[in-house]
């Protein structure tokens, strides 16, 4: 119906969404007030009260052009933990913990199937971290969105006690930066990386990607770091600064997370590079510092201290890699890019 | 650049877009920490703590389609109000008040000009009812969004103490509904509209509009209900329930403000309907049940009370008007439909 179009939440309507629903339900923890508050989730604060002086942090984001990806494959279950992830990462490097979550889904027409692998992912996704799925609209639109085209888009809401914020100001030039591992591109790149493999069979095993086809490797989750993150909080490791590598590579994400004079150097080849990012620079003949400007090349997130804690960090996180060093300018470096 | 596409927030770049900062920066409140959290909004939370049992209200909704008649008449000040409005309405029927808002902007290429207007009208829209406007994403995504198609998308978090929660449990039958006037479409309907009107010339006066121009009544911005329901609750009006009458109307929103088991029934005529519902219905020949399942026909927002309650409400708001009551059967009826 044209009525439709035009925002109306497709939600309270499809019977055939009840799997999603109850999956959304299952998120549901005991702060969250149910049965009342149809026109907006309710979650009680009580948890805020408890803190010396709780501080709110928020994040809104979108997984881009994954999502044709997604389409073209008809692999949708992973994008709700593309988007979940991405928002919780970037609560984290300010220290914060995520509290719960919001979802909005758009499309010309959305496939009740489609809508349900969506929703049910992004339920799962909010479970994994413990967060209830507070809310969302969904919108189908066919004067603003291409037949095919999805928008998936999140925000969350997180809090931390304001003596325990990481911002960055102890940050010196001679710290050290700590990598983790990214599962892939996460969920930037993919305008690029589609046109590079524009025409290829995406299902077809690949030599170059370790026998994985393009369809495995590029349609990965982005990863949650709260994990791993959160055992070296627990641990009171004295973290300086943490930046989520996104859109924009280090070059845009490390300065947002350094204080104002500071910059970076980072030695490539001190962590492995992903075989997919070869992969994409060789075959769309991109210059090394363009990937670096696009891609994350595997450091999906940075975490800056000094010399004697970033030890600390390796012998309880071995996944972390020293990758660099902070320098006094204002500059982010990648040496060694041949 | 392709790989802006991805997500990458246009707003860290676009240095023709100081004037839109200044005015989101002119909506921080004090609570809001700066120079700190570039990958995630702050805002200190310690209103919260002088709460009894704060609780947590949150929403997210679209503008729909009317960003389409903005992109027609090149009016994009009013978006900002739309999205907002309507997500602080939507807290507020459950007697939260809001603390701050996020917002998502997205098309297949973003002019700046259009993006400036559009997030300075948010901003302003923000500060007009006190809160910040604390994060947003801005997203390009031709893959994905018709040439010239926009949504904009908006979260709002609020805050109740559970004592004051507003959810419908004492609603009875018998009790009066009141209406508060809608400023006209608000943000639902407009995919119908724009059919009906197909064609027509947007910008000329017309008398069935009382001389104004469809542009002027179409675009006029989604209301704010905050300022007059908020002197209800500081007046302690015990007020039932409440319902923002958005997408499906008064036959889908009532019912999520009303118990189980009850319903309403409202007298046609008892309020004004604006020259722009008679005028879409009849160029539109659409049976006056479907109006009223697709337009809020004149009332943007109705509260429910109990008869003595009603009549101290109708002296404090002289523009709140008797529009119906509450029936003991599970249904929506409006009556005097011809």
């Amino acid at each position: 119906m044209n009525y439709e179009e035009a925002g109306v939440d497709i939600r309270r309507k499809a019977k055939v969404l009840q799997a999603a629903t109850a999956a959304i339900k299952a998120t549901y923890t005991p702060e969250v007030l149910r049965g009342i508050g149809a026109f907006g989730g309710m979650m009680e604060a009580s948890r805020l009260k408890d803190l010396a002086q709780p501080v709110l942090v928020v994040s809104t984001d979108g997984v881009g052009t994954k999502t044709l990806l997604a389409a073209q494959t008809g692999r949708w279950g992973g994008l709700g933990y593309d988007i979940v992830n991405h928002c919780v990462n970037d609560l984290l490097v300010q220290g914060a913990k995520p509290l719960f979550f919001l979802d909005y889904i758009a499309s010309a027409r959305l496939e009740p199937e489609v809508l349900g692998m969506v929703l049910t992912s992004l339920a799962q996704a909010c479970q994994t971290v413990g967060i209830p799925l507070l809310g969302g609209e969904t919108a189908e639109m066919p004067g603003i969105y291409r037949e095919g085209g999805l928008d998936l888009v999140g925000t969350i809401v997180g809090v931390v006690d304001k003596a325990h914020l990481v911002d960055g100001a102890k940050v010196q030039p001679g710290d050290v930066l700590l990598g983790l591992p990214a599962s892939g591109l996460h969920t930037n790149g993919y305008s690029l990386a589609r046109k590079v493999f524009e025409g290829w069979d995406l299902e077809e095993p690949r030599p170059e990607l370790e026998g994985y086809s393009l369809a495995n490797v590029l349609l990965e989750p982005h990863r949650c770091y709260l994990e791993p993150v959160s055992r070296l909080l627990e641990a009171h490791i004295p973290i300086k600064a943490m930046a989520h590598i996104t859109g924009g590579g280090v070059y845009e994400n490390l300065p947002r997370a350094l204080p104002e004079g500071l910059g970076a150097e980072l030695q490539s080849g001190s962590w492995p590079v992903p075989p997919i990012f070869r992969l994409i620079q060789d075959r769309g003949n991109i210059a090394p510092n363009e990937m670096y400007r696009v891609f994350n090349m595997g450091l999906g997130y940075i975490l800056v201290l000094d010399e004697t804690e970033a030890q600390k960090v390796v012998s309880l996180l071995p996944e972390a890699q020293r990758v660099g060093y902070i320098m006094d300018q204002p500059e982010i470096r990648v040496s060694g890019l041949s």
